[in-house]
Parts: structure tokens; C-alpha cells; sequence
């Protein structure tokens, strides 16, 4: 499998490239900025780096990694690089306030409205795992995707089986991006009260 | 501690029911019929059955157990009778699609838009859990419990904390709601694709 991380050289981003490439998958660091995602590729020992837009091409699947905020822009900008590549969303938007991390305000998810700006099948996963969970290896706990193209959801729950100790499990529709979007206020709010790393290991299955 | 179950003759609240008092909370079943409260609470030695508004009176927290599609109006209806006791909500807004089962499309949880019905703190939690896993004992894994006001939280916790097998866990504020009950369509389509009955323990805190 060859997969591209587009915004790689972010903390998340990295982290996950750098897991894929331990794991043994091709894994090609993408930036806004080559020269950067070069040097980080060589660093982590990917297999290579390049700007965003040539990342993407000729890869089975495309991590968009890039900060929440950034992340429709991002990739609306990859619109025709990206054609019909499968992509796995992996962005949460929190709001920080003084009660708390609070999930967004809008009923859709990220995922959901990344899937009206591309042309492939958008699959999400992967919103429990931090950059701090996966710096020592796999991360603690099983992975989440889910997605409405049966054979995008495949090569995304393949990619998160080599970033946890536990299972990849298939989470349902793209709609279940909600929640899953949604856990990650619920996993900042469990790692601030209990000064842990929390991750999300499903019982009785 | 003595709970009134609202909607304690269903499924879930009789199976929850059942629990606390085996937990040896003192319950009170509540239900639209309260000759059918009664028969129920005698069958789970509970402590007494009653019509939902006299249930309610003179307990330290209220869990709503109705049907989803009936916990508003339960509480529309019972904003009297409950006037400042605390409650846990446990209710999650499915649908039913042939694609897999859908969270709500509404951004607001029922939570959130319970406490804008009633005068006391409203806290939701338990979403994870089934009446199937409370059917022998303690429901294997963690419950996660949210919401603004704390003293009616830790109530709320304490009485989680008798009904699984791990951990009851602090997951915020209020807005946690809309991911918690987002999960339980996640739970759903995992014991759909899995064959199971899914609960969530949380690692690394």
C-alpha cells in the first residue's frame, strides 16, 4: 500500500507517517512546502517527500492530516491532484472554552462535508489517536473508520491496523463521523481531568 | 442514594433498574401505569413503582429511561414534579437507514435541549450502554458521564459507577453530549458488522 500524508509535517501528521513507515508502507510526506516535506520524510525514513499536490498522485489512499481549520480548504485546493483517490479524514473541530473542549456547533462532520468538495470516496477514522499516542509506536486501544464506499473503507481500516495495538473496526456510514468527530472534545476533556493519553478500546466484540 | 427511573418498566430502565438495586441503590420504577410500576418494581426488588410524577419526588437524581423518541415530552411533562432534582439522560436519537443506522442530524443532543425544559441540572451519560449487557450484572467496560452542573455530575458518576464493570469517567461538559449520543449509533453498526454488544473502555488514563 502506498499512502500519501497530506500535511505530514504536522505534529499528528508526522507522528502517523512515521508509524506507517516503522509498519512498513510506502509512505510519501506531503506539505505546502517540498523542500520541508523532504527533509521530514528523510528524517522519519518515509519514503519520500513532495509538495501536497504531487504527494497525492499515484497512491492508494491520501491522509489529510493537515490541521482541523485548514482541513476543507486544504482540500478543496487538491480538488483535480486528488481526482478519484480515495481520502481518510482524520480532523476533529473542538472549540476551547473555559467550561471545557467542546465538539463544533455544526451538525455535519468534517468528513461529510469533505466528501461534497471531492470527487473519490471520503472515509474518517482514526480521531482518538494523538501525535503523543503514537510517538512510542502503535497506539494504545483500537481505531474507529468509517466511510459509504465499501472499498475506500477497506484500505483505510488496512492503514489504522498498523497505527493501534488493537483493532481497526469498521464504524459504519460516513455519517458515524459525527460521533467519532465528536469524541475527540470527549478524549481532550478525559486527558485533561485524569492527566492521562486516553485512547477508546471497544468491549464485547 | 435513592433514583427514580422514569420510564423504568422499558427495556433499558428495567434492566437498569434491576442493576442499581442489586447494586443496593434504593430505585424507584417510574412508569406512565403505576400499577404496572409496581408489578415491575416487585420483580426487580426495587424499592417501590409509581406513576413517573410521584416517582420523581423526594429522590436525589432522576434518570429519564423513556424511548428517545419520548424523553423530551417525558420531560415537557414532568417539569413540576421534578422542579430542581437532577437528571441523567440516557437517551441517544438513531436512525434507522438501509445504509447502516444514522446519529441524529440535529447539532443539538437531546441533553442539551433537555436543559433548556427544566429548572435542575441535567447531566447525560450511560449511551454506551445496553439492556442486553446489563442483563447479568454489570455491563463490561467504562460509562461516560457529562454535563455543566458538578454536584449533580458526581451523582451522576456515582451512580455509573454501579452499573459497569470498569470505571465511572468524568467526559466534561454538556456539549459532551452530542458525541455520547452520537456513539451509541456507532455501538449499534459495530454490533451489526461484528456480532457482538459493544462497550467502550477507555485506556491510557
Amino acid at each position: 500500500m502506498r499512502v500519501a500524508v497530506v500535511g505530514g509535517t504536522g505534529d499528528f501528521g508526522l507522528a502517523l507517517a512515521q508509524r506507517l513507515a516503522q509498519a512498513g508502507v510506502e509512505v510519501v510526506i506531503g506539505s505546502r512546502d517540498a523542500e520541508r516535506a523532504r527533509a521530514k520524510a528523510a528524517e522519519v525514513s518515509a519514503a519520500a517527500g513532495a509538495a501536497n499536490e504531487d504527494a497525492v498522485r499515484d497512491v492508494d489512499l491520501v491522509v489529510l492530516a493537515t490541521k482541523a481549520d485548514a482541513a476543507l480548504q486544504t482540500a478543496a485546493s487538491l480538488v483535480d491532484a486528488l481526482d478519484e483517490t480515495p481520502v481518510l479524514s482524520v480532523a476533529s473541530e473542538l472549540r476551547f472554552t473555559k467550561h471545557g473542549v467542546l465538539p463544533t456547533e455544526d451538525a455535519r462532520s468534517i468528513a461529510e462535508r469533505m466528501q461534497e468538495l471531492l470527487r473519490g470516496p471520503v472515509t474518517a477514522g482514526l480521531h482518538s489517536l494523538a501525535a503523543a499516542s503514537l510517538a512510542h509506536g502503535a497506539a494504545e486501544g483500537d481505531a474507529l473508520v468509517c466511510g459509504d464506499d465499501e472499498q475506500a473503507k477497506q484500505l483505510a481500516l488496512e492503514l489504522a491496523g498498523h497505527v493501534v495495538t488493537g483493532r481497526a473496526l469498521d464504524a459504519g456510514p460516513l455519517a458515524s463521523a459525527r460521533a467519532l468527530e465528536g469524541m475527540t472534545a470527549v478524549i481532550v476533556n478525559l486527558n485533561k481531568r485524569y492527566k492521562g493519553h486516553a485512547g477508546v478500546h471497544v468491549t464485547g466484540l
